[in-house]
């Protein structure tokens, strides 16, 4: 992906989404998305896991944390936080929305992009803020297996992260774990 | 799909992973997987957190826990466990691998199949059990994402579940939730 994707995790709760939010980091990472954001409850510890995992394993992905998700998102489509004002595409992966495979492919891919990932209590006006609302079926879902199948019809590849800072390396194999160290 | 498939999961942990494992089984319910093997502790609330949503949303996904998961996987791929004596398939998930768009069209799709997901600690005769070993990228990843990108290469699709003994219907929209009572 050679735009820049932003990933941004709302309403994340300490006590139960510590690792459902990693798994997000995670996808988004192995995919190539350039930022995390996570709102919710102020979480260093997903944070971190994300630049163990980039210091251990390559990628440049970003992580950070965001007290006020809406405001951030409006500013986002607005052009407020792009440097040439360039206004944003905000997606919001939700199992409400209209079928991924009919709508993701006629979004353009020119525009920075924020996948907004939902969390148990997404405010209304997301429905107003974001452009596009899209469901990995019309069932209850996964946001971690939803983000990964909008991030693939997107375009992007699970090993689209720059690896070339690496420390070690995983080598695919029939045979058993072979990692060697870089 | 037409063939029979299970998803086993292995080494769950009643503490850490109920959300990752429900999220597991909503990922192999929504994609019309038959069979969910949850081994590890014996977790009834995820089971029954499954069971739930088949009763609200419809389906026929079977949630049942395993004591003896290696045991239960030698047989499957024997043909112990099909009344045909039919040998299964077994695809264990992990990022140590063969690539998926290299290795999962490769695969038979007219035998009973098991996708393996893994936990913390896989027993190492996983290797020599299974008959594929399938990374989604060579990343650290999210178990419940590599799930969903194998399932779909597979050839299921997020709305394969059967849904004609469902209480309440999604509508898709771009408006906001729509749902409706049966």
């Amino acid at each position: 992906m050679n735009h820049h994707t932003t990933v941004l995790r709302l309403g994340h709760r300490h006590d139960r989404d510590a690792r459902i939010t990693t798994h997000i980091g995670l996808v988004a990472r192995a995919w190539g998305v350039d930022q995390l954001i996570i709102s919710g409850d102020h979480d260093t510890a997903v944070l971190k896991t994300i630049e163990s995992v980039n210091s251990r394993f390559g990628g440049t992905i970003s992580a950070k944390w965001e007290h006020s998700p809406m405001g951030w998102l409006r500013k986002f489509v607005n052009g407020e936080l792009q440097k040439q004002k360039e206004k944003g595409i905000a997606i919001h992966l939700t199992m409400y929305g209209l079928p991924v495979d009919e709508k993701l492919a006629t979004i353009s891919k020119k525009q920075p992009t924020v996948f907004v990932v939902g969390g148990p209590k997404v405010p209304s006006d997301i429905w107003e803020i974001c452009q596009y609302h899209i469901s990995i079926g019309s069932q209850p879902h996964s946001e971690v297996a939803a983000l990964a199948i909008a991030l693939d019809r997107w375009g992007a590849r699970p090993d689209d992260v720059d690896t070339s800072n690496a420390l070690m390396k995983i080598h695919p194999s029939e045979n058993g774990k072979q990692v060697s160290e870089i």
